[in-house]
């Protein structure tokens, strides 16, 4: 009787654990995809570094990273194209000047995170590149609809020579 | 007979493939150590995000990484004081203009990477922070002799209340 009450036991603990986990997960993945279906990356936080760049024009900081594939390619100086499966993360703030060093600007306010999504066949369309964003700490999908796409790609025309892309990887030792 | 040379065989692979990765790893450790005796932290090109700064007064960008311990004090809000084993890298890069978008200043001739490695024992005479810095792609370790540090430890003063950091970890969703 003892053994049916401890297995008893193991199972309740076994799908309350289960249960546990689905809660967690649906938590992990309540951000709504872009307009045009992407999902937002997982993990993208902690991805390695590509680039930094700052803008007059908005005043805002920017850093690139990038998931395995594309920091490999990054590194192999393979990114002209960047290989099928490289995605870029964007993650955008305001500036904000520092109290005790006024010369040296940081972020600020998160203003969105951006991603482009190497897929040559699939988005054949817009330079075999997936535009998705999201826009600040709420994490909204920017846009109207799908075709916000065609803001983010028409910008990116200037770099065709580049393969759509304004990110050169930082040289670092 | 044939076991011995067998055996033979077998020694003589293992002593020259330990003598490979012995000259792999002297290659992978050339780096020599900074002039206070702290050796280049291992893998930080691979280190997450902590946060992104420009300077105007020298014309530098700047992205701080930090290692496993650093990161999740970061993103926990535990950094003052930062515990104990944090490292922080920062690593800047002169501006350059970007061709295709000017308003966009971007990471050129990298300049060094600099390091502050916390233990509040170990250095307690410069805040509990041992500092460190490597010079340009070739990593040469700054300064004259291991007084350099005071040069370091004197600039983070103002950031005293701070845990003497100049870095506030970039929000991010």
């Amino acid at each position: 009787m003892k053994k049916i009450h401890c297995v008893m036991f193991m199972v309740i603990a076994l799908l309350l654990s289960t249960a546990v986990i689905s809660l967690v997960g649906a938590q992990r993945t309540e951000v709504p995809p872009a307009l045009n279906g992407i999902r937002l990356p997982d993990g993208y936080r902690n991805w390695r570094l590509i680039s930094s760049t700052h803008r007059t024009d908005n005043n805002t900081l920017r850093v690139i990273l990038g998931n395995d594939i594309a920091v490999q390619a990054a590194r192999s100086g393979s990114t002209n194209p960047w290989p099928d499966g490289s995605i870029l993360a964007k993650l955008v703030w305001k500036d904000t000047a520092h109290e005790q060093w006024p010369a040296a600007t940081i972020p600020g306010a998160f203003v969105h995170a951006e991603f482009m999504i190497k897929d040559a066949k699939k988005y054949a369309a817009t330079g075999g590149w997936g535009f998705a964003r999201w826009l600040g700490m709420e994490q909204k999908p920017y846009g109207k609809d799908a075709d916000f796409v065609q803001e983010c790609f028409s910008c990116h025309i200037p770099v065709k020579h580049n393969d759509y892309v304004y990110t050169y990887p930082a040289v670092m030792p």
